[in-house]
């Protein structure tokens, strides 16, 4: 791994200055100490620094995703994270992503300079600039919902989609429903096809048919609903799983929009178990994302990172919540008489 | 979660005597005592007590697997495990399964009996009589390359055979290979059908076919490369890979019994990296399970589980180690002349 000789060596200049521009002092351009950080990130410096840092910093970066109030999905996960880090005596700073922040500086430069031993992404997509950079990084981090292919640096931590929707499809089939409906979210989107494959495996696997026109999908936001919910009714789905809370939520209001009840009608099924689960009416019945427990565990993950452990993916359990939005298919009562 | 007062009621008993049977005073009959405890674990009363115990101990069981020597597989894995457990001031007890060891008693019996949080399983099987309990078990336990569907308190912890079958793949098609063939472990075990699917799914994506005469299953042993390698060569094979270093020792054998040069003729990749790996002629090109890390992780699952974070996977990166058993395919090299 390179040293700070190394460095002064390759850009020809005196190691006292390499060692100045690495450690932020004035007395130096910030157009000699941008091009000290940006060699010494190319060299691998970057990692070694960061693994004997005595201030042990490690930052959470999060976009697309609220957190900062109790109901929203990041909130526990950040809880969690830092109820881990803590314990461990790890300092954490929350930064969320601004426009400018991952075009103005390279991801592992931004890291060196800040003196951050590794991150946490929440919430980022694989189109952003700085998780396009993490197939070649050689800082610790960890990704929630994303995996990275080959980088021994980088880790994945999420809760299992295909046991959470083997759960959904189960307690279906045995309330007699066939015509089971899946609204997923956002295409192009790792999670979104883990539980499209983990829908179709699962309803395979319930000898019952996956039909075409009952899998759309929509966004993690309520308002998809009416863009699916008239044709899955129309085309005769008794029961609709959705990827979300939210979108179950759009979905119920869409049902009762139709003049149908839920779950008399239709059952409506969702994934998160956030708060809002409860306060829907009726109650939602959920696949539960254990939220402090991913942040515990992608601290846990990070941590491992750090000390060498190339832990690639972490996955949770997913749990089952009986609530008020299922029950028995018309079609089997009718049947039954 | 029921109280000793609660075992006391249903046995219709003192609370004194259910006392005594959990802790093994000597004044009470070897049947009441075991009634007792059979009864707590019915009960639920095992995981409170061990979640609570001032002793903090776990134990690894092992059984089809080496481990005595520092060449065998088991080796590191057990001693990551102890490094990390120590590190949290855990003890740890290594218990060869026996013959008789799973047929005495249940597991989560033995478990409360002898005072342990949580264990490791290595080597087992899934028909075994314990592991068939895990379904139901309420005590925290980790499974290497073994999982169980629904159950909060068991985890598995593993390494990623997609990503390390699909380097391998990856490898010799740079080298021109294109009728690789796969010799697997056992059927019926999960990391097998891991490899399978890894196997045709890398095969695909590389646009190489996956030709059904070139896969075939054997055993973890050297010794079945002899009765799958001719028929490999016989139908135009020019590179193999193996399911583990031990199988790659056996198709290096025989690759040379039948008058062929490794890898002049024939490239071979193992799986694992063994000890053994690089003491072999030549030194085999393998895929790497890092031992010591899966054994630290498996006890941070542990760790996780008897603090109720449910993880349920846990999957360690593959390492490619390219050594001299693998060449450039010479029928790319004939083509180029």
């Amino acid at each position: 791994m390179a040293t700070i000789k190394d460095i002064a060596n390759k850009l020809g200049i005196a190691v006292s200055t390499v060692s100045k521009g690495l450690n932020g002092a004035s007395d130096i351009s910030n157009d000699m100490r941008q091009l000290v950080l940006d060699t010494a990130v190319e060299m691998g410096y970057a990692t070694k620094k960061m693994r004997t840092t005595t201030t042990r910093k490690v930052c959470i970066f999060i976009e697309n995703m609220d957190y900062e109030n109790i109901d929203q999905f990041g909130y526990d996960i950040i809880v969690g994270f830092k109820l881990s880090a803590a314990r461990r005596h790890w300092e954490v700073t929350v930064i969320p992503s601004s426009l400018t922040l991952q075009t103005d500086e390279k991801y592992d430069t931004y890291m060196l300079k800040n003196g951050y031993s590794g991150a946490f992404f929440l919430g980022f997509t694989l189109h952003d600039d700085w998780v396009v950079q993490l197939n070649k990084t050689t800082v610790p981090t960890v990704l929630l919902d994303n995996y990275i292919e080959r980088n021994n640096h980088v880790g994945y931590v999420g809760t299992d989609s295909e046991e959470g929707i083997d759960l959904a499809v189960d307690h279906l089939k045995e309330l007699g429903h066939k015509k089971i409906a899946f609204l997923n979210g956002s295409k192009n989107s790792m999670v979104s096809d883990q539980r499209y494959t983990a829908f179709v495996n699962s309803m395979n696997k319930h000898n019952l048919i996956p039909e075409e026109n009952l899998i759309e999908y929509g966004y993690y936001v309520p308002d998809c609903a009416k863009y699916h919910v008239p044709s899955f009714l129309k085309n005769g789905a008794t029961a609709i799983i959705c990827a979300s809370d939210l979108i179950a939520s759009g979905v119920i209001t869409e049902v009762t929009e139709q003049g149908l009840k839920v779950p008399e009608d239709i059952s409506v099924i969702g994934f998160d178990d956030l708060p809002i689960a409860t306060q829907l009416s009726p109650a939602l019945t959920t696949i539960r994302q254990d939220r402090v427990d991913l942040g515990k565990s992608a601290f846990l993950l990070l941590d491992g990172l750090i000390h060498h452990i190339t832990t690639s993916k972490l996955l949770l359990r997913a749990k089952f919540m009986k609530r008020q939005s299922t029950a028995i298919c018309k079609e089997r009562t009718r049947e039954e008489n």
